[in-house]
């Protein structure tokens, strides 16, 4: 037994077995070690981006740690972005990182980097692992310190010469103690709930706190109070379609977003942090918050959500509220844009569904065309880094929970289409549906806040993705997944429905207007 | 005038006049005064990774800086990789990444992160910009310390206020006074020249000193000292085929290359930091320079190669030596492997082409092989982070100096795979020569010294890449570059030399035993 063969023992006793990876030769102890675990398994990434985008989709749909193991300094860089948008979704994750024996980290070898720097520029919790002896104790810390609350990235940096050493096997595996989540005061829920009782007020709701059931219970407390309830633009994953309750999102464009919130004196934050414009403008606002508007923190990221709702539905006496029923719009035939493709996707989601979204602009009317579809989940793109979508829909059908279908801008899905590969490779049930409007239209729409570009200008070249055309379908086919490319409503409806009833993968590229439109 | 146009016009001031990037909303400012700069051509890239890399293949065949222009933390951090394969090539480039005002930094929006921490990891020079009255000076300061000597990053944060803010255009745009290099003492000189000479020695070349014109000072001064000349495994860029000298290349594998230098009393470098097993292992060398062998840092990188080579010939009074000429090996016909790939490269080299090699284990025979080809340059992986080769190819074509040759392992390719769009694109004349061996075949290599994996083990399916098979000319159609599929050397021989004749990119998928063979 060796620290690997620990390291690995460890993560399983913790109920951690599910490794996305792309390894080399810093971790081949590690990859020997594999072959003695059957009950943990390793999944192949083409790229660390993708194996770190997994381990957030799985967290999110399961609230459980994976683990990612990558390739020293370099290899954790290409997991960075997806490690951003992890840590603003909360995800608990445990990242691997091998790295060079200390001794010959010395000779400065040409993959050596400054290892610590980049591992702390992450955020989360991390430790350099220097003794094999330490590799069981270490490993069930970094699960505990991944679960926070609230979930973070725990990093363990562990030296090749680490993960050969022999160990003795310890009388028990370590189990990380697990942090519960504390209560809001009663202080505090009696003041949040007067505030909302006695002033122009909203619950601003997101994190952990936008399950079906938590949703119901803010519908209590805002209908006993006469508040609006607004979901954060981005949850890390919420719970929609018929039976939940679909509370107003924040808007994304932040001009339109301080209008939303002009008139409200109070807001109150359950799992979520205060609204924030993801970008500052020069003409334009750079905060949404209306001046003079208090935001009480009552359960911030970190903090007991239901405990927080539960409590003030007692302190307010706050009676059940009987939802509205309704049933998802008419498809209209014809070409696509983006209001059919919503009602398209709407129509034919499956009970169950785990979405992972990524459609950006294309996307602007899922929300709304959704809301009395079968019930479903969304994962959003938490940390605006984009090459989220595919990562994540695999780390979600990893766990098994069911279809995921991932909506995916054409911009965003060429940041880690190799996902496509590894969906293939593991026979996942994912359908992909992938929205060419052969531009990035978010950032043409900001371009043209400050300039108008002339056609075949820099500016305007910048944003075109039409030169040549992508042809997404075929590159998705070249990476071993079945596609087809639809242009119509019908045609869309006909591939999301049959690739709902076919086991693994399926992409599909949807056709639509050039640009924003 | 705002300070985007004034970081565009100091960057022109300064020649620094192509920009790969791949923009967001905390750019449109500079996007935006890009059109007013008909000579800065900005090249948009899929992905950061790819923007950097190509940064990094200009800089290797012009000497010249280029700048890349990413978006905060997450575009940075996908640009990380290759910019560390760059630190290690000592290539000039110029960073500019975008970011939030400080006082929107404050309300921590999605996208915002540890940018300085990241952005310190990487080694190299950075700033952070706070008012448009500095960006002039600031750019200036950026570009000459990219330049070193040695060459490296630069990294400029450019708050998007700053970048909108209005200045007064300076009468004359600040131009960056370059370092020159130094030259060794005259000391340092004679020792080394007397150790060569009265030792078992080699000079350890590479960096800046592999050029031909360097490389032939250096087999005069061994010739005249009977000392060995050894270079570096993974030169930034090298001159080599028919009268450039070809030196022995230290071996990458520890247990060959500990061999190789058994025998040295004495390694005198020039251009190159001291002999570096690229792994170390439980059973096996973690150092390959011999016990006691001293080490003379004569020219190490950032000192004047030139001048040492130039000053140990005079010293030494090393008469010229006459070159064996030859010609490239006949090609034999069949189906390819590792040796025959190789000879048809040979055989088909047309001057002056600049080779971008990933070809790892499936290149093993290229350095000799290509030894009487015509007159070649070739750029190597420095770094060993995979991913470089298609995003080198790009920049060095953006140089246009002719045409480039991509030999490109498909592990490695997967990584950074968007450079084929931005081929097409640009109609950049490169010649993809994608290898495809279904497998990581060095990590297969590493994990064998340590473990036998069984056929569909846990082990050997980190290692495969062929479940799904890749269809390489496939992905490449879909990315918009014309694409075959050979598996013969005949076909091999065919498709390069109607690409050398045809303008723009094209992609070669050439069929090879899988695995390490």
């Amino acid at each position: 037994m060796n620290g690997a063969h620990s390291l690995l023992a460890t993560l399983r006793a913790n109920e951690v077995t599910t490794i996305f990876t792309n390894p080399g030769t810093t971790e081949v102890d590690l990859m020997a070690a594999l072959d003695s675990f059957d009950d943990v398994h390793a999944v192949l990434c083409l790229f660390e981006g993708v194996a770190t985008g997994a381990a957030d989709g799985f967290a999110r749909v399961t609230g459980r740690a994976s683990a990612t193991l990558v390739h020293l300094g370099p290899g954790l860089s290409n997991g960075w972005a997806n490690l951003h948008n992890a840590r603003r979704a909360h995800s608990p994750i445990v990242n691997i990182v091998g790295d060079h024996p200390d001794a010959h980290r010395l000779l400065d070898p040409p993959l050596n980097s400054d290892l610590e720097g980049l591992t702390q520029s992450l955020g989360g919790w991390f430790r350099r692992i220097v003794d094999a002896d330490d590799v069981a104790d270490l490993t069930a810390e970094a699960v505990g310190a991944c679960y926070g609350p609230p979930g973070r990235s725990s990093t363990l940096l562990l030296p090749s010469n680490v993960a050969w050493s022999d160990v003795a096997a310890p009388p028990h595996w370590p189990v990380a103690r697990r942090e519960t989540a504390p209560a809001p005061s009663s202080q505090d829920v009696v003041h949040a709930a007067r505030s909302l009782r006695t002033r122009r007020s909203a619950i601003f709701i997101g994190g952990d706190a936008v399950s079906g059931a938590q949703l119901a219970l803010a519908q209590r407390v805002c209908a006993a109070t006469s508040s609006r309830l607004i979901m954060e633009t981005f949850p890390a994953i919420f719970e929609h379609g018929a039976g939940i309750v679909s509370p107003e999102r924040l808007i994304y464009l932040s001009d339109f977003a301080l209008g939303q919130l002009s008139d409200l004196e109070v807001i109150v934050l359950i799992g979520a942090t205060a609204p924030a414009p993801p970008f500052a403008y020069r003409r334009g606002p750079d905060q949404i918050v209306a001046q003079g508007c208090d935001v009480i923190d009552l359960a911030p990221p970190g903090v007991d959500t239901f405990a927080a709702l539960d409590s003030l539905v007692n302190e307010l006496d706050a009676p059940p509220v009987s939802n509205p029923s309704g049933s998802p719009a008419e498809v209209p035939p014809g070409p696509l844009d983006s209001h059919a493709l919503a009602l398209a996707i709407a129509s034919t989601i499956p009970e169950g569904l785990i979405i992972s979204d990524e459609s950006n602009t294309s996307g602007l009317h899922l929300y709304g065309a959704t809301q009395w579809s079968n019930r479903h989940r969304v994962m959003t793109l938490t940390g605006n880094a984009i090459g989220f979508g595919l990562p994540a829909a695999l780390g979600a059908a990893s766990a098994k929970q069911g279809r995921v279908l991932a909506i995916e801008a054409d911009g965003s899905m060429m940041y880690t289409l190799q996902a496509l590969w590894t969906m293939a490779h593991e026979g996942l049930d994912v359908t992909v549906l992938a929205l060419s409007n052969r531009s990035y239209a978010i950032v043409e729409l900001e371009l043209r806040r400050v300039h108008q570009p002339l056609e075949r200008s820099s500016s305007q070249l910048l944003v075109d993705l039409d030169d040549p055309a992508l042809d997404l379908a075929g590159i998705a086919r070249g990476l071993g997944v079945p596609s087809v490319r639809v242009e119509t409503t019908q045609e869309l409806l006909d591939a999301l429905l049959r690739s709902y009833s076919t086991p693994g993968p399926m992409f599909i590229e949807a056709i639509l207007p050039h640009g924003i439109g």
